[in-house]
């Protein structure tokens, strides 16, 4: 929360002390301190064919693949890195509260369009699938967008129990495949990540593929394009992409370790009760709601 | 949304044909045609005594404070500025998805803090006030945070009709009050600015101040601070502030014209309204919902 600076670090050093007071004083634990109290087991490894590293000139992006939820934009993606297409091409725009997006800033240019390989040229949508198979950890909370929300693997999700439908949610960090009007007109070449309030209405409109893991401020501080849409006028304003790759792809040596915290454990779960209802010094009205945005998966 | 480039840009060209033609072929209107087709009188001029210019080395972010919510915080930012408080300051704390903050990066160093002049020193805290009295256009759509919603004055707000009582809303572009554990330790001289996904669990818990109208991007695309909390460990990542005045401090030939769309204006409705639901040639799904947070509230 926004403080006074001596007072946020009194805090902070607070915080450092407080696990191994908390259940003496206090049932209430912070987040941060039930993630410390946290078990090996609830943490998992993501496969490092389903991870993505985005090298930028200022650091490394590492995004998580969700083949559960589209399969065929995730394979051609695979594809795209294990070839290098993007490899030397661009973060291309930054619209202001909206997204970033990157790819091949040529692409419209038949003379100058890098080429696509061996990745598929078309794909069906994959805004949504069956809910049957997926064990989503549903959220207590109503939700304006979706029937319900949740998490399925550590990816925001919505969900309608009637339908039997389930989709990808659009939350800060996560990725999806640009498209034009046609809905099956995405091949997961150019990509986008959000960097702004959750746009939900795109949820079941475009194919989500994934998620930022890390590396986010690398994306979300990039200066914004022109209004309204953000795509540079000036190229030079383009943020280069060394490279993107597949983990797996990658020398085990040069691979960044990774775990992100199981959205099935308990200790997931006491994290987002933490937050709904926050009992500490700070807070003087606990919300008793969260919403499915504003809940960030851990990672470490 | 995020589509290829030649399609975006052809969307956007075909924006400037569709006016003439909208009423002819379909009822639906964008919101940008519906700002097209504003009245002057959809427009109103803020007091420039209400008027805050932010300038930086990059630009000038104007914010429009909210006296009807926060008047004692109010009359002292207003102070504050009227005597140069901020100048020569600085924005010294940006956490990734969630504030910039900015004051007197040394207000904690008794020897090198700046005097507050005749500002006052303690304020009471303004949470939330009376409905009684206030205007609020409420929005059709439920929200987990707050009984109703809606806006006042341009400014996003929530309220209990049955408590009778009405507050601000953290939406990106809010501006608050910085305070610590106590409720009533804010006195508006360190002030923070919504960047991320809206943290609305603060609602009630800060006092909020007014609202950024424009210059976000200067704000949004600063360079994140170390994590947790974002503030600079280096002073040179500090953004210098030139100066914070009000407008009506600032001599008419340099002030920047700017109107806000009245958010009591059937024009301001329909164009939330054609954001619930987006009827056009890109939206395959209509969302029939929006969040308060989502909605912009257009400026010129």
């Amino acid at each position: 929360m926004p403080h006074r600076r001596r007072l946020a670090l009194t805090a902070l050093a607070l915080a450092c002390l407080l696990p191994a007071m908390a259940s003496a004083a206090t049932p209430y634990r912070s987040p941060q301190q039930i993630l410390d109290a946290s078990a090996a087991s609830d943490w998992r490894t993501p496969d490092p064919a389903n991870l993505l590293y985005m090298d930028l000139p200022a650091g490394r992006v590492i995004i998580e693949l969700a083949p559960q939820f589209a399969p065929r934009h995730v394979a051609n993606i695979q594809t795209f890195a294990h070839e290098h297409f993007w490899d030397g091409t661009s973060i291309y725009r930054s619209q202001d509260n909206f997204v970033v997006q990157f790819g091949d800033a040529d692409a419209d240019d038949a003379a100058k369009a890098k080429p696509f390989g061996s990745a598929q040229r078309k794909l069906p949508a994959e805004f949504e699938r069956a809910s049957a198979g997926l064990k989503v950890s549903v959220l207590p909370d109503r939700d304006g967008w979706a029937a319900q929300t949740g998490f399925v693997d550590g990816f925001p999700v919505g969900q309608d129990p009637q339908a039997g439908k389930a989709w990808l949610a659009h939350c800060y960090g996560m990725l999806g495949a640009g498209r034009s009007n046609e809905e099956d007109s995405s091949i997961g070449a150019e990509l986008y990540v959000v960097t702004g309030q959750s746009p939900r209405q795109l949820d079941r409109n475009i194919t989500l593929v994934g998620r930022v893991l890390k590396g986010m401020e690398l994306l979300s501080a990039i200066q914004r394009g022109p209004a309204p849409m953000g795509f540079y006028t000036d190229p030079k304003l383009r943020t280069p992409i060394v490279s993107i790759r597949r983990a797996s792809d990658v020398p085990a040596a040069e691979r960044t370790p990774i775990q992100v915290l199981r959205t099935d454990s308990k200790t997931f779960a006491d994290t987002v009760e933490a937050r709904r209802n926050r009992v500490d010094d700070f807070y003087k009205r606990p919300a008793g709601h969260i919403d499915l945005c504003n809940i960030p998966v851990p990672v470490r």
